[in-house]
């Protein structure tokens, strides 16, 4: 029988995620497999917690990784904060948006939807008006639209939300680690990223934290939260003190985040930052020498994760193919209504390196 | 800064999971990530769905591993299948059952429970006479007690549930690689296992599979699966022919969790079964040489979870600590009303080799 393992090519990841990983975070995946109660591992997850919190930029007890993707930390969000009726405002603008009101309609919240058009960020002051309004138990928003490559107004409306008993949720999946986020100073009480994107590190867990006010909320619920594996007050009571078993954690994805975390801080948050911009920058030069269009208006556009718009009469699928094939590059399709429209090219994390960026360019210039 | 995983020691796991992992699925672990929806990918996806299809001697479609740990499966399971007010029984004797118990009162079925003593089996007639009571939706059983080292008679029941309506889940997290599991001919309709156990590959995955009657239950829900991270109607197209984006799978653990099969099918099934059977009857030899009882009746022993009852008198904790400590050996602590009564001593996969069972028994009696 023939191990397909063995034929694993090296491919340059340049789609929404994941992204390159580099070889140290291999070597972490691949150290001997601890116990979930190893005394040792529970080192490793006292030091992973606080290597989060530093890049959140909070100080909440509860900030752990969730044993599941992205997704998984979305869910979990909701799951343990909304009860029925609850009333809920999903900001949209973009798939990763309607996907957050799904979550919350499944679970029966009181969901009210606020769009913007696709490609367009969120603006405040349509938003506070929104909020004044009525009274919402959760207001949720995604901090970067992985679906279009727009930066959301994050901070502005965290002030928007000061000193009101809202409960502010943001979806940082794929500005964590590329952008700075400060969970404390922008009024955020539940948060949720992902691993694959800008920590560089193979998907499988959901990094997440909740304030003292999210907290508050979760602990007051009427009813047990309807979903025993990602259950906060359960999962809080195996990453803190009391170490009481839950679920197995995924041992060797932990080491896997450790080591992307610390080789962030090793390199320096801000000098991670401005190489996310300058190499960005980069991109959006040479995609425009090349005679594309970026689809958003630069002041909104996300460092890693870039939307070029496919010029009239261009086969994207054939484009993204031979890039695959030949030039051993991925790049993202568009989603949802935006399919066959954009290309969505991820300078993310490792990925994020001047050489990459010529490398696609060159392979582009060649095909089209 | 220090890297804590510089100084990750090599420990002997022979607790209740995770166990040991054999170097090539570390090496697995370790090999370049691709997209999740790379064409190569998707080749190592559909052959690993054959591989679970054969490990579990089942047809079914739906075969795939869930994004989470075992008790993500269990969640996945329960949360596809009930619907409020369903009337479930949950066979209990042990923690996981309770757990079935809690998982499925939170999504609203109106449950049973058919409690057997925690260290003993269910009986299979008494099981028949509470279905003949009740027309139960659903019914749920733990295969392999990881809380008591008991086997549960799987089959048995199976055949009594045979020609009904009822959907029949079974838990076989610890059994899945361990001993035969024929999910087919035992009529089970929902079934999830684990990975960190007798597959011997890191936690984070949970094989999953769904009859023709759990999907067609599945399908005819009134309400959409209160849960989008787990909905299978919504993994099925990811999992299946269409490849509809979801989430971004877990790429490098579904490595692992092929080469964990491929190991297991090299060195075939019958095999493997026969190794743990031999390595639990030489451990069970050393265990009563050394004056030590097991918790389980020698019929309903599983091979690859021992129960050993702490001697009136000795400090159990102790006994574990100077294990880890100075013989870099894990063994298990006892769950819930069995904690400080027994140790769980694990043959799981890669860790079911007599020079593990040695080497345990020589620390045992220089301890005790």
């Amino acid at each position: 029988m023939k191990n397909l393992l063995d034929d694993i090519e090296d491919i340059l990841l340049m789609g929404p995620g994941p992204s390159c990983v580099p070889q140290k975070v291999y070597d972490a995946l691949s150290k001997k497999t601890l116990g979930h109660l190893d005394p040792y591992f529970i080192k490793i997850m006292d030091a992973l917690k606080e290597m989060l919190r530093n890049i959140l930029n909070t100080k909440n007890t509860l900030t752990i990784p969730i044993s599941g993707t992205g997704s998984a930390g979305m869910e979990a969000c909701f799951v343990n904060l909304v009860e029925p009726d609850d009333k809920v405002l999903v900001i949209i603008n973009g798939v990763f948006g309607v996907r957050m009101q799904d979550v919350a309609t499944r679970l029966g919240a009181d969901v009210d939807v606020l769009e913007f058009p696709w490609g367009t960020p969120a603006i405040p002051e349509v938003v506070e008006k929104k909020i004044k309004s009525t009274h919402y138990k959760i207001v949720s928003i995604i901090h970067a639209e992985t679906s279009t490559g727009v930066m959301n107004p994050v901070a502005e409306i965290g002030s928007i939300l000061n000193g009101s008993d809202t409960i502010y949720l943001v979806d940082v999946v794929t500005s964590l680690g590329g952008m700075e986020i400060r969970m404390d100073d922008w009024n955020i009480d539940a948060l949720y990223g992902g691993t694959q994107k800008c920590l560089s590190c193979p998907p499988g867990l959901s990094p997440l934290s909740f304030s003292d006010k999210a907290m508050e909320k979760l602990y007051s619920r009427k009813t047990k939260v309807p979903n025993w594996y990602l259950d906060l007050t359960l999962i809080a009571n195996y990453w803190g003190s009391n170490r009481v078993y839950h679920h197995t954690a995924p041992i060797n994805k932990i080491y896997a985040l450790y080591q992307a975390l610390f080789l962030i801080f090793e390199e320096g948050l801000e000098n991670v930052f401005k190489r996310h911009q300058e190499n960005h920058k980069y991109l959006v030069e040479g995609i425009e020498e090349l005679g594309l269009k970026m689809l958003v208006d630069e002041p909104y556009r996300l460092p890693m994760l870039n939307a070029v718009s496919v010029p009239e009469g261009v086969d994207e699928l054939a484009v993204r193919r031979r890039l695959r094939n030949e030039f051993k590059i991925e790049i993202g399709a568009g989603l949802g209504p935006l399919a066959g429209k954009i290309w969505r090219i991820g300078l993310m994390g490792h990925t994020s390196k001047k050489e990459n960026v010529t490398r696609l360019l060159n392979a582009l210039k060649a095909i089209l």
